[in-house]
């Protein structure tokens, strides 16, 4: 099944206790593509750049299979910037500098051939424009997925509650997931963000791990314990592009499937952090994320006898 | 098999954003030898409580086949007292009082109907009087687990390096488990304490679920998510109880039963947090724990296909 990304695609400057980087290539939508691309062949891709944005990153895109016929390229325009510092416990961080540059009044475009996605994955951006981005499909793909983040519950509530209504899945962070519901137990949250809409419902808690909702039903997804962390920038992202990719691939919505989903949103989460930016999404191969994820088998598995 | 719980009986007062509680009962090995009832009849205790100790829980230890020859009451003396308030978070608390009555000197003696306990739960104490307990042992038992707290680490280091170098299972939570070590990654932490004499390794992480380390392997057991968590007292006690429990019901140290002993665990403590001190404790049935037992097999199963 062919999958469609809408989100960030931007430059990233990234400070951890273990160095910082120059200016690099990041962006959610960048992220959720580069991951989904070892699972779907299908890849569509809608966001915006300016004109100092490098051509071989498109080449790099369109050498993963992500079809760029949606990449806008502002001329006049700079790329959005963001840059970051983590904390020594890699769990938090401090925006050090935001320029939005062309995402400022972007609108996204829907070029005629994506229009039949059928998994539509709406990364982090405004929520009225993820909802813009919804309503601009004629038929409404079959599985819509969306993330978000606190800073759009702070001032862009009811445009959020607007577009999460009408979704089928929504992907947040555990304290995320609070603000969202007002509910400090996540098993309570759940239950009232389901309530907004989404049927599935999935929280990141990042090297805790991750747990996927539907119904009554509930699956916790470890997350691996790693050696080292070198960069958590984009891992919530590079889940959603396996969680995603998997599902687009499998064309199976069944919740036995999303388990499997997490799973592999999780391995692919955990190349992410090994190395700065998306310089470890770049080149996996398929064996070394069967490897990854048998050891999620090998970390989760137990029997009672 | 004899399983001997070492640690302190104590009187709680609690405070906890749901509600605060009188002087109830507490201590390390209360919540350890309550919980290992359900697993093993051959319980044995040791510690000490003053005059001011209800002959009722003496009664309720033996109701729950506790043997408590090695309860030894002071009669000149006052029974250890904690008192602490949880935050909202219910993952960090502050000690109001602490007043450790007669504990202070405190050298617990080995009744010699128990010098052939096979298992050994050495509860969180002074790590001198641990490792001197474990020494009064004519034989050593088959399995000797200890739990700690950053408190040791802070004033008593050497002395608890020695004793952990004796035992075969050492019990942590994360936050130690980084002090002990020296290490921010856990992989890393656990391979440093293990080279500091225990095979085998917990490190709890509250509600974010469990570690288990032995030489390369790794095992993670999820917490339950729980819709209310009344009071964490004790829940790192009961997920001691039900794994040394497990342990000494089936004598089988395999890692894929140590594995269940994880589960066994944190099913225990999902039961602790429920209520209010000791209470859930108390008259837990067979179909709780297995019903409990199996909403984890629900929550962490999954099939790659």
């Amino acid at each position: 099944m062919s999958l469609l990304t809408v989100g960030s695609v931007a430059f990233d400057k990234i400070e951890t206790p273990f160095g910082k980087t120059d200016k690099i290539i990041g962006g959610a939508a960048t992220y959720i593509s580069l991951t989904a691309s070892y699972f779907t062949k299908k890849n569509n891709l809608v966001g915006i750049v300016g004109a100092d944005f490098p051509a071989e990153m498109i080449e790099i895109f369109r050498n993963h299979g992500v079809n760029t016929d949606g990449l806008e390229i502002d001329q006049n325009g700079k790329t959005f910037f963001w840059s970051g510092k983590y904390h020594n416990d890699m769990n938090s961080r401090d925006t050090l500098d935001t320029q939005l540059n062309v995402l400022d009044g972007y609108e996204p475009k829907l070029p005629e051939q994506y229009q039949d996605s059928e998994f539509l994955m709406l990364g982090n951006m405004v929520p009225a424009v993820q909802h813009a981005t919804l309503n601009k499909f004629n038929k409404r793909p079959k599985f819509v997925m969306l993330d978000t983040m606190n800073l759009w519950m702070d001032i862009a509530m009811d445009d959020l509650k607007a577009v999460v209504s009408e979704i089928d899945c929504l992907t947040i962070n555990d304290s995320e997931a609070r603000q969202l519901s007002g509910d400090y137990s996540l098993r309570k949250a759940a239950k009232t963000i389901m309530a907004m809409g989404p049927k599935t419902l999935v929280i990141k808690k990042g090297e805790h791990g991750a747990l996927l909702f539907q119904g009554d039903k509930i699956f916790f997804c470890p997350a691996l314990p790693l050696e080292d962390v070198f960069d958590p920038t984009g891992a919530g992202d590079c889940f959603a592009g396996g969680f995603i990719g998997h599902l687009a691939k499998t064309d199976d919505l069944s919740f036995s499937n999303l388990k499997r989903a997490m799973i592999y949103g999780s391995a692919m989460a955990s190349f992410c952090v090994e190395k700065f930016g998306t310089e470890r999404m770049l080149n996996l191969s398929e064996k070394e994320i069967s490897d990854r994820v048998m050891e999620f088998v090998q970390l989760a598995s137990f029997e009672i006898s």
